[in-house]
């Protein structure tokens, strides 16, 4: 009960905080609970307003004609069963004339669902293609995180139902016995509108408040993976403007750059920032970063975040996120070097320890000679000027990550969307199509996947140089907790293909290279791509994950103050 | 207007047609013509029930009141727009008690979807998983197959309605004006009941039916894929009782057999099937048959068609068979077999035709001493007894159907459902596991297609000997009118892969064999599969059309009488 009721209070209020002001709800049993404290919230504060209506078909287009006026998103309220059925008309038209609705449809519990129970109709995606969005929460599940995702996606989701084009978002929510939530309780206090909703262009008042953090607080910029073309110039111009560190993710398309860090993931995992490098305020550009580590940092270290970029409002997994702005990040840029005066900031210690550290990092780092998973990514910086690097997933792109600092201007791209391993090398026979210098990292696991592009290579006369690290199998789980499995490891994690490159490179009529020195693999970097070239490097999964080890303690030892 | 009042009386005949006695409906513009024309049916068939309700979210409930009484399919016509969005509650309903309804939800065309036209909301799937099935037909479309079609869907739509489990299926009607239909013209005959719905057991009456059907017409069974463990031996008993000839498909299972006939599709290419030989009935077991002429062949010579087993109701895509049976095949041959009394059939002449046609087409094509794609299928025959053979789609299905007579034992598989040349070899290894000796016949571009699924036959330990016939690219296309575009046609048809298939078989570690003749591959089919084994036969596709081509010629000459 307590859980139920602490779920639908931070259901609720993150509602209000995102600016819902009006409820609509058609009683009934499931929805008790979210009625009752609906009704306990309306009560205590004069902006929350509740309006009853009996049939639900009627209680949807009051909810439409109310959002008509206020242009902000009305929340509705509904039993479950047929009684959700009936907002279908509504919701056809506010999808429709894009007014925005969000439906809470109590649902009976999971377990009840699909096999005969009474009352129970199948409410997941019940809107089909008219509601935006469906999700569905479970409120009487205890535990933090969940509590927190409550919050932080019920703001989302009236920034998404206002998003133009403005719709219906469907929430639905199975709901166990006993319902009855636990009155005049106290309330938790609710972040503030998180979402700077649907604003294309920041107004001036805005931006004279952001331009008041960048020099007055210890600010940090944080670059993702790029999907928007963000324009690096910009970014590094206000980085030097005023004095910011940026941490500058693998496929950021900011490496190298005057204030970029390499290597945040492993710098965390060594544990060797110092307490007054931590900022206090970080703005974020781009994608989840290919780095586990940065976020959860961030989190404990209680970092105030705004989160930059049209693409990935709503889209911070760390829940912690106080600021998303629906902006074109190049246009912010923009405005805020437009900003006239200068900066007044004086940390310049902050920007100083944080280039020295990247500085020791980078030295101590690339002081090894020998050929190891780590060496092969920096080797990377050998690369011809203008070229392309496809990195594939799993280690390959954590290494480059950690470990290349570009020398030459180079494009590094991969699929970093979904992480998958599949179809790597099509990807990067499509990236060479434009027909750029163009080199894959890869695994033999992630080779064998999509071995079938290869074929592509010949047929559409593409000149591609793949660099095989060969660990038999796959790497990245000899990390992982399941490695200590033994026995049933290497069948199911491990699995060793024991394929064989020279041979593969002689099916698909390529060039055929094995490396085992750096300065070998140094040269054939160099070497511009012409057809297909297959270069393997053997390696160890025991071993690598040695390799590994091995650094962080060294850079635990030499770099801790 | 014609086409549009012909589609709407075949429509509303065809429910009619197989059992629909009730409508409700709520009026308005855009279905007009349906309602009109309802109406005119309904004044000069007495059976035909129509009631109005201008509320559809009322008229959903009072169709579910009728269907309860009736247990019979109950029709809903409305108009465009939210007004379909109100059956949803009672839709819901309905799909839990499993009560049959019909939902006519006329639409805008096509060209007003999705751009902003008026009263268009997105009525596709609008039930969502409440609905059983959800089709969309066009009622303006003039052309002969789609008036049959409407004929035959409409019939299978109030079959699926009232299967088991019950519920609603939703026929979407885009219509574009105008939608007038011409009223007092001739209404079309339609079939009667075609589908025999939800029956699981004949009755002692229906039974005795097709036992006279039996004894005193000429009747053929056609047996496509077996895909319900069909009992070969039940079959063959009822054929030898009621000298009933057999046109087995390759993967029928019921290959080899007394009364069983091979080729049918190159007999029919061929065109040497004497009038004589055309059967008054035929009973269709099993799946869609690979032989794409023999239910054209049928449907011409207006042969009444029994299409018989619970999994192949309504999947009768030459829209031609008079009457499906929902039954369980086993059991119906069971039946029909333990019907006592004597066949009394005389027309012995027409078995002995078939097999005559069928024997001298056989001493034909099997004298043919050189290693061609349909010799390749015939000497399929020297696989060793219990042996499983794969067979790929495309060209080599085709092969098999027409050519091979199995000598021994042999299962027969191919995946026939979608007839894709995808993940060929790993079904093969699926196959493979059950330790039984299995074979894969296959082309080039099938087995480029799923080329790491051979990283299987290692390890899971599998025994797998693969034909490759080698015609570099997809053979099948020379066989189509897209070979007539010789500009493009090797590039986007042909699809040379240039594979080496040595040097795949050396890179899955498997042996290879290259057989340039007919005795070579015999001698290899008889060895059982230890490992991978890659067989190659390299053949030309140009040479491979003549070689059919000539086949086809000779047979004409040889067999026409």
């Amino acid at each position: 009960m307590e859980t139920l009721t602490t779920n639908i209070k931070h259901m609720l209020g993150a509602l209000v905080a995102q600016g819902v002001t009006d409820f609509v709800v058609s009683p009934g049993s499931r929805s008790t609970p979210v009625a009752l404290l609906l009704a306990e919230l309306a009560a205590n504060k004069q902006a929350v307003k509740v309006l009853v209506d009996v049939d639900e078909r009627s209680a949807g287009f009051l909810a439409l004609g109310i959002a008509k006026n206020t242009k902000k998103p009305v929340v509705l309220l509904a039993t479950s069963g047929t009684a959700t059925a009936n907002y279908l008309p509504a919701v056809a038209e506010a999808s429709i004339s894009h007014i925005p609705l969000i439906i809470l449809t109590t649902d009976r519990p999971t377990e009840l669902q699909g096999i005969g129970a009474p009352q129970t109709i199948n409410q997941n995606q019940l809107y089909g293609s008219h509601a935006k969005h469906f999700i569905q929460l479970d409120l009487q599940l205890q535990h933090p995180d969940n509590t927190e995702y409550i919050d932080y996606r019920m703001q989302q989701v009236v920034y998404l139902a206002s998003k133009a084009p403005a719709g219906v978002i469907q929430v639905n929510l199975p709901l166990r016995k006993p319902l009855m939530p636990a009155l005049q309780t106290r309330w938790p206090q609710i972040l503030p509108q998180r979402f700077l909703t649907g604003k294309k262009m920041l107004t001036i008042a805005d931006v004279t408040d952001l331009i008041k953090v960048l020099t007055q607080q210890k600010v940090l910029i944080l670059v993702g993976p790029d999907e928007e073309q963000l324009n690096r110039d910009l970014l590094l111009k206000l980085s030097e403007k005023y004095q910011i560190p940026v941490i500058a993710d693998a496929l950021s398309s900011v490496r190298p750059g005057i204030n970029v860090i390499n290597g945040i993931d492993v710098l965390l995992e060594a544990d060797v920032i110092p307490k007054d490098l931590i900022p206090d305020v970080t703005f974020r550009f781009g994608a989840t970063p290919v780095s586990a580590r940065v976020l959860p940092w961030l989190k404990q270290n209680d970092v105030k975040v705004y989160q930059i970029g049209e693409n990935f409002v709503g889209k911070d997994h760390s829940r912690f996120a106080q600021i998303s702005v629906d902006v074109d990040s190049n246009q912010l840029l923009a405005q805020l070097l437009a900003q006239p005066g200068t900066p007044t900031k004086t940390e310049n210690a902050y920007l100083a320890g944080w280039l020295a550290l990247s500085d020791n990092f980078k030295k101590l780092v690339t002081q090894n000679t020998v050929l190891t998973e780590p060496t092969i990514a920096q080797a990377m910086k050998n690369l011809p000027s203008k070229a392309q690097l496809f990195v594939a997933n799993s280690m390959p792109i954590r290494d480059i990550d950690n470990y290349l600092w570009p020398e030459n201007e180079l494009k590094i791209i991969g699929n970093r969307g979904a992480n998958g391993i599949d179809g790597t090398i099509s990807s990067a026979v499509g990236i060479a199509t434009n027909g750029q210098p163009t080199y894959l990292l890869i695994g033999d696991l992630t080779l064998f996947h999509d071995m079938n592009g290869l074929k592509l290579v010949d047929l559409l006369g593409i000149n591609l140089t793949i660099i095989v690290i060969n660990n038999n199998g796959g790497g990245i789980f000899s990390f992982l907790p399941q490695a200590q499995a033994k026995d049933y490891f290497n069948e199911l994690f491990g699995t060793p293909l024991n394929l064989e490159i020279a041979k593969i490179a002689q099916l698909y009529a390529g060039e055929y290279k094995c490396i085992s020195t750096l300065p070998s693999l140094t040269a054939e970097l160099q070497k511009v791509p012409k057809g297909l070239k297959l270069i393997e490097i053997v390696s160890q999964r025991d071993k690598n994950v040695l390799v590994h080890q091995a650094l962080v303690t060294k850079i635990k030892q030499e770099l801790n103050n």
